[in-house]
């Protein structure tokens, strides 16, 4: 379950609210910069956002966890190699291009750390550099380098704001998310509305913190919150070339309890997480999948997600339909593929608290449908309205209004079994829209 | 490849086309009849279309393949039992309700073969059940054994297109097609336009023969038709509960050569194959992905299904966006998150001919961009018009304009390497409508 229940009149409400999160913690500033470029691939004028994440003084405390595909752009091969370096003091953040198998990417990238590194006092390398945006194109390295003075002169130690917005691609609102624990904090700035099933990770997700620990325990609490958070998230199930997740600890105050920061972390990762799939391309409806009852903990995740990328169900939850028939089909056909030696006599699925199938059976009535409906409406952020030119579906929302959720149960019948957590989202009008031409 | 290019001016034309594809094979006869029920878990009234497939005699000749799913529709569950009787005379299919995890669902199955078996003069399990629809819903039986008089008395030995096009839910239209072969000849009817990733099997595929082949080895051409055909395909991604693939065999004339029978059912199952995925719910493009170069045929399906099901890829080629970094995406995050030890080096990517991805490096530039956007226009089957609600996108297919694809070659670079064929569909806004309220 998420650690908030928020509920936002306005996109002025949320924006009140992100900055009573964005508060940076000691020995962090943040700058940022833009400037206009045309890709060579294509002859269209696009523009580009420059963030800068700075430290006071370089840390050697600082995690890092990079996408599993195959194809990894620039910025993760460069910090596969930072990952053992001995300190880190910036990271340097662009959008609108991921640098992913374009021709001298790696050089590029090296470039621009260094640029960052002569405006910051910084060794090339340590700078990370991480990027976002369309897959394919080359980094305008030299306008970047361009750039860069302008977000140093930019930056500034009160609030992480302007970062969680100029790393924005398709997001329709920046996600900002904290927690004060021991003397300290942990704020943490996320990106990433498509290509989203982390592992890990589909998006970039920037964590920092005043606390004072050591490196080693810090990549060990990393790797827990992100197994309970961006792990068990998926949009439409297309995990990024090009993502990352970065945590940088400032030691500016004394180290709170190892419990007591794990906690912390795991929160601010479960929000940014969940924010990361409210805030999904095209997202009417948060679904919050909760399976117990597996034979082990990755069965339980598997299953979720089975359900959760599933586009028949996803567009039957787009419509406020209870077409749970595709609920089961996709927990069958999961089952039935990976050959999973369950009783499916035994499974038990809920919906909205409500009992659906059990013994093998389905338990509906036109009474039952209607309080399914009802659930459905009440987790709905929006509904499409027909678009002025009748094909361009825009969401209407500036900021995330409620955080209610369709709430799924599966209990997959093992006793004594193990349990995950997944969230996922229908499938709309609006994702399409986005996606059938998201470069242009 | 498919064993056809063909092209349809109107619906007229290619219905004249299917009715030269749809003359049934010696010993077979079809009767259709349909009816309105109101299922009792929601109160809203229904039509329901039933199907007699009959034989002039029963056959120990015959085939099944079944689906995967671990949640199997009653159809199923009898179907595993018929598999291994001695003779089936007649297959009664039903759509709308597809009679899975519904109380009394085995013996609502039995009762309708039971029925059509006294109508037929046939054993109750010369009969087989066969349903697709709606999951969950229980079967209108008592309706269904009324009906079936009627179906029978319109048994004709003429043509398979009324059955073709009874069993139709959301298919916009029939598919059949056929082999001669030797003296006589394969006709094929096949259903399904969601739900469609069979694993065996996501739709309903009958196919008539009157070749003397026996029992062996019709099950051993039809598993191997199958390998090249149905399991290659995808719509999106999920494997139905409830289908089959039913092969039988009148005998009424001579068995051909072994390989041109194999050669003809794999023919006939390849082309309905594709004509699922080309008359999938709201495909405006068919994407054929011939994958080589991999380490086994599984694997080489397992690359071409994840680019097929990647919604990115769908939803940009749904807009004529070559967006290949997307396809460069699906390909690195499937490789990636399985762990296949392959150099991504020396994998070479193609589209409509022109070279994508080589030596790990896009190949793009604008004059490039333009030709591979002129492809898959020529691939369009249509394009979206703006809903006269907004919001209610349909399709204006009556028939498949042209037999097109968008030609995408994925060479994974082990020397000496397997080969498959995958045939996939882009994502629309016709899907989601379809899909956001089916069953209303």
């Amino acid at each position: 379950m998420p650690s908030t229940s928020l509920a936002f009149a306005s996109a002025e409400a949320h924006r009140a609210w992100l900055e009573t999160q964005a508060a940076l913690p000691a020995g962090f500033r943040v700058g940022t910069a833009s400037f206009a470029f045309t890709p060579v691939e294509v002859s269209k004028p696009s523009k580009m956002n420059l963030t800068l994440l700075a430290l006071d003084r370089p840390t050697d405390a600082f995690a890092l966890a990079l996408t599993t595909n195959a194809f990894p752009g620039a910025p993760i091969l460069v910090a596969r190699q930072r990952r053992e370096g001995a300190r880190l003091g910036a990271v340097v953040v662009n959008n609108k291009v991921s640098n992913v198998c374009a021709p001298g990417g790696v050089e590029a990238a090296e470039r621009v750390c260094a640029a960052a590194g002569r405006a910051l006092g910084l060794a090339p390398d340590e700078v990370l550099p991480a990027s976002t945006g369309v897959i394919g194109w080359r980094l305008p390295d030299a306008a970047m380098v361009q750039a860069l003075p302008g977000a140093a002169a930019a930056l500034q130690p009160r609030s992480v704001l302007p970062a969680a917005e100029a790393i924005m691609t398709t997001d329709l609102y920046p996600k900002v998310r904290r927690a004060e624990v021991g003397g300290g904090a942990i704020v943490g700035i996320a990106k990433g509305a498509g290509m989203i099933e982390p592992n890990l990770a589909t998006m970039l997700v920037f964590l920092l913190t005043d606390l004072d620990v050591a490196r080693d325990e810090l990549r060990a609490a990393l790797d827990e919150a992100i197994e309970g958070s961006f792990h068990g998230i998926t949009v439409d199930s297309d995990t990024s070339t090009s993502d990352m997740v970065v945590l940088l600890a400032s030691r500016a105050r004394p180290a709170p309890a190892r419990a007591a920061f794990r906690d912390a972390l795991r929160r601010v990762c479960r929000d940014l997480a969940e924010d990361l799939v409210r805030n999904g391309e095209g997202v009417h409806h948060v679904l919050r999948l909760q399976v117990s009852g597996a034979p082990d903990r990755a069965v339980a995740r598997a299953v979720g997600k089975a359900v959760a990328n599933s586009p028949l169900f996803q567009c039957a939850v787009n419509g406020n339909d209870p077409n749970v028939g595709r609920l089961l089909c996709a927990i069958g056909k999961h089952v039935g593929a990976a050959g999973l030696p369950l009783d499916m006599s035994r499974v038990r699925i809920r919906m909205g608290g409500e009992l659906l199938l059990e013994g093998g059976l389905m338990q509906l009535d036109p009474a039952k449908e209607e309080r399914l409906v009802r659930h459905l409406r009440a987790a709905e952020l929006y509904a499409s309205a027909p678009p002025a030119d009748g094909l361009t579906f825009r969401p209407p929302l500036r900021h995330p209004p409620h955080e209610r959720s369709v709430e799924l149960e599966v209990d997959l019948g093992v006793p004594g079994g193990h349990a995950a957590e997944v969230l996922g989202a229908d499938r709309s009008h609006e994702y399409i829209t986005e996606n059938a031409d998201y470069r242009s």
